[in-house]
């Protein structure tokens, strides 16, 4: 099979669609246009050259015009830009971004791999401010060339997505004051309101000044303002508050666009023109857990995208599958990871689903290990089916092992059966004889099994609005170092002896260190004859998480007498 | 749902079905027999305790029979032991190994944990050496003390399994001379012939005396004499050579053994006793992927086991599903994971199954990141089928993560393709865009498919010895800094320029770094004719790995002009 395709982009997604087309055909004809002045650079370690981890910005680009050329037979044109696309007869038009020339290039097969855009939005005095954006190694060599340059007292990062952070913390790792803004009141929306919060307090606990629920509303020469009145002094600014679809070739060729806005595409990446393919950032993809397209601006997606949309112009017949979305982050000392379904996108997508959470605080690895830390661990599966929706893990150590174990089992299918029973590597330097995957596994298949009732952390403040009788079964002396001003103690050793003093006529809240002590005490009680129990899930851990940075941050009354992270 | 459960064995198993019996129960009465001082200690992390990292060794006891009664109301008796069992009359004959008491204890049910005990075989002059095992706190701290009252110029560790590597890293790591013994050709039976090289170079490199192959024939009391005519000066010897199961209360109470020596049980781990349960180190398991039974010595099993039978006995119905086996160790600066079938066992065990294998080493993550390092990956999968059946990984990174990720799909059946297309966590202080898994599934789909073939790294012998045409497509650089002395050069970048200069009669073998680029070259060279072209699988990087350790203590000529391990 002979051909000759086009791509238009030249960064991850085309870059991979063009080896692939290769691999599979040695005398087709490929050619990619890339606008910006690489091929093929490391998109996701941008931020990385700010702190200097990345010392030379000469090595995030990964292959050069002459690589793809000598090694692959491919012509990768760069400072190419396509103007229009041409559909009848097949050709587009492109324009050396050197010479001002313009001409013509036909193509059999067209690949759009354009990606996305940072968003500028229209903010008064945006054009006084020195705004910076983080998408290309330009970008960000002009960005650390500024910071050599003014010594700016302070940085400001405006929204709180991975880019945001990520330039955010490398920032304040070179040792400047960073300030961060997001106008939502949490950042990273892969991650529920009450697992934030441990990012949140992990900035904090680093420096970043971190202004949350806060809109820009105009820009000074050396400042930002904010819709509360507040005044960031500033000279430098880095935009991050998300992309947007590259879509305006497509749009102009009146090629399909999705009700995202990104550019609609079928199960096999075509678009509406059957010689046209589209992947990556500027696309919207299927989420087989809700049945319905999302945007989602990953580079491992966009590399399997670009494989299948090589093997389906070869009539390979790939098979299609979706994307669930799993992200991971470094943030100061926490590690982030995701996949799946949250609560928060549950509930703002509209999604009608019977789902039950888990959330369980266990160790990493064996806690005689130095390095062995909390890990906070969040689960979402369907109640009636037991299969698992998302996941979410956060913690100093290993959390991506943990977050791609429940993303392999969405792929499969799995259950919280499965879950469970899981057999996981183990030695003492690497996890538990029962992992966190596991031990969240057996939680779930309590709850569902209806073993025992719940409340989280998280809905704390409410319990104790509605005077509940909440009991702290840690012993004593870890008691008076920091608990629920409300809680009363009744230490797990005592349990047994003291059964006359949980009230029979209301319901009774059992909380230990984070919820696993407490558990084996709920079942205690019930089998005792006490009905109504609730185990405080997340224990004095994830309350003391949930509290600390709104209790540092917002005028209120703290509810703990103090708090415990370890 | 009352009755009297009596286990014996405190340790992992049984601790762990004890605390299960109580949450299903409150009035049942539940006793532990454990012969040893401790019930509930972390056996894995005994080897940690000789470099100090766990500095002290009452710290390795993770529970107190005090807590069981205070907190689970279980009676758990230390210093008991279990000398006969009479089924009849369910009951069990107890001795206080304090007091020579000797009492009866009736039961219901019948829970046997009572663990593997460490090999010694009666060699000649035993009796004079100082031998020492490492299976309970009192043993590591004897080790200990004789360490500080000898402070030995060297200690011999037999053995190269799972402890005897710890023991002899930890050892090494307190600044000891370290010899290590092992009577096969090589260490860790989990890891086959050419990923275990890895390991034989790193403690080597770590200045471990490896002594493979050899025999102990003999001791002194200050000297250990081999097979090989070699003595090795030790005034402390530890012997790690295996473990026996503790079969010898349910041999003399009639209870049924297995053809593996272990004790016999079915799906629900119950003897052909119907009151008596047995699980951990004791008994043999059922093996899915090759459908018989065989002896895992592991804790994660233990105690998935543990609760398997406190659910079973409570007629819960727990679903049996079988072990395949996966671990980690840590060998100094590598980390070492496996899971379900190696070459090796299908070989030596007969077992019948049409596999392939697939060998990557990429990077763990982006190689800009400053702690990026190769890992090698080895899989492999039903040629039919595509299920996955095992893989191995070693490096210095997070081999944990890729090992649970193929445990997670063998255990939901999953195949090459669906491993190919698992969407994986990913950002550059974590892992690569396309995953070392991705690849593998990638590579194996293609091997499958027969678009190419191949040969391994650890053939290269051979095809040396055949005068095999070799093309090394490395650049002409690095070719020079260390090669095959018999492989040709023509670089990448070259390939299609000198097209001439493969022979069309004869089979050409395309190595490069790893194996990923000469994958191109084969395609490039298929698709121009040239039928006769085989992947060197692994490249350069693996024949150096497999050949170095070797090279270095076997009287043989190197193959090579150097080495690359980067």
């Amino acid at each position: 099979m002979s051909y000759k395709a086009v791509i238009i982009g030249g960064v991850a997604g085309g870059a991979s669609a063009a080896a692939r087309l290769r691999r599979l055909s040695e005398d087709s004809q490929i050619i990619i246009f890339e606008r910006g002045p690489h091929v093929s650079f490391s998109n996701c370690s941008l931020p990385y050259h700010l702190s200097g981890m990345i010392e030379n910005s000469k090595e995030l680009v990964l292959l050069h015009p002459w690589n793809f050329s000598s090694q692959y037979n491919i012509d990768a044109r760069i400072r190419h830009e396509v103007v229009s696309i041409d559909r009848g007869n097949k050709t587009v038009s492109v324009k050396n971004l050197e010479t001002g020339e313009l001409y013509e290039e036909t193509y059999d097969k067209l690949i759009l791999s354009p990606g996305a855009a940072p968003i500028v939005p229209p903010i008064e005095g945006i054009e006084k401010a020195k705004i910076f954006t983080v998408r290309s190694v330009p970008d960000i060599e002009r960005l650390n060339h500024a910071i050599t340059d003014l010594k700016p007292h302070n940085v400001t990062v405006i929204g709180g997505g991975f880019i945001g952070i990520e330039t955010a913390e490398n920032l304040r790792e070179k040792g400047l004051s960073v300030t961060l803004i997001e106008a939502m009141p949490q950042i990273l929306r892969q991650f529920d309101f009450d697992m934030v919060q441990i990012l949140h307090k992990e900035l904090f606990d680093n420096g970043i000044h971190l202004i949350l629920g806060d809109k820009v509303t105009s820009f000074t020469e050396n400042s930002v303002i904010l819709e509360s009145g507040q005044i960031v002094d500033s000279p430098i600014v880095i935009l991050a508050i998300g992309v947007s679809p590259e879509t305006l070739l497509a749009r102009e060729a009146g090629l399909d666009l999705g009700k995202t806005g990104a550019i609609k595409v079928d199960q096999n990446f075509k678009t509406n023109d059957d010689s046209i393919y589209a992947i990556g950032d500027a696309v919207e993809v299927y989420n087989p857990l809700f049945s319905d397209f999302f945007r989602l601006s990953l580079a491992g997606p966009a590399q399997k995208q670009a494989r299948h949309v090589a093997d389906h112009i070869h009539g390979l017949r790939p098979v299609p599958g979706g994307f669930i979305g799993s992200s991971v982050i470094k943030v100061f000392g926490m590690n982030a990871a995701s996949t799946g379904l949250s609560e928060g996108f549950i509930q703002a997508a509209g999604i009608n689903r019977d789902y039950e959470v888990v959330k369980v605080i266990p160790r990493d690895k064996v806690g005689l290990m130095p390095d062995s830390a909390m890990l906070h661990f969040k689960l979402l599966f369907d109640r009636q089916t037991g299969k698992i929706l998302g996941a979410q893990a956060i913690g100093a150590g290993n959390v991506d092992k943990r977050i791609d174990i429940i993303a392999t089992l969405i792929k499969t299918g799995g259950t919280i059966v499965d879950l469970k029973d899981l057999e996981l590597c183990y030695a003492p330097p690497f996890g538990t004889a029962r992992d966190v995957v596991n031990f969240a596994g057996l939680v779930a298949t309590n709850l569902q099994a209806g073993i025992f009732k719940q409340v989280h952390d998280y809905q704390i403040r409410e319990l104790i609005k509605q005077d509940a009788f909440i009991v702290d079964i840690r012993e004593k002396e870890i008691f008076t170092k920091g608990h629920l001003k409300t809680a009363i103690n009744i230490p797990f050793s005592e349990i047994r002896q003291r059964l006359s003093e949980f009230p029979k006529d209301r319901p009774v809240y059992i909380q230990c260190r984070t919820g696993q002590d407490s558990y084996n005490v709920v079942l205690t009680l019930q089998h005792m004859g006490y009905d109504n129990v609730f185990n405080l899930c997340g224990g004095f851990m994830g309350i003391s998480f949930f509290e600390y940075f709104m209790d540092e941050t917002l005028p209120r009354e703290p509810i703990l007498t103090g708090y415990n992270f370890d």
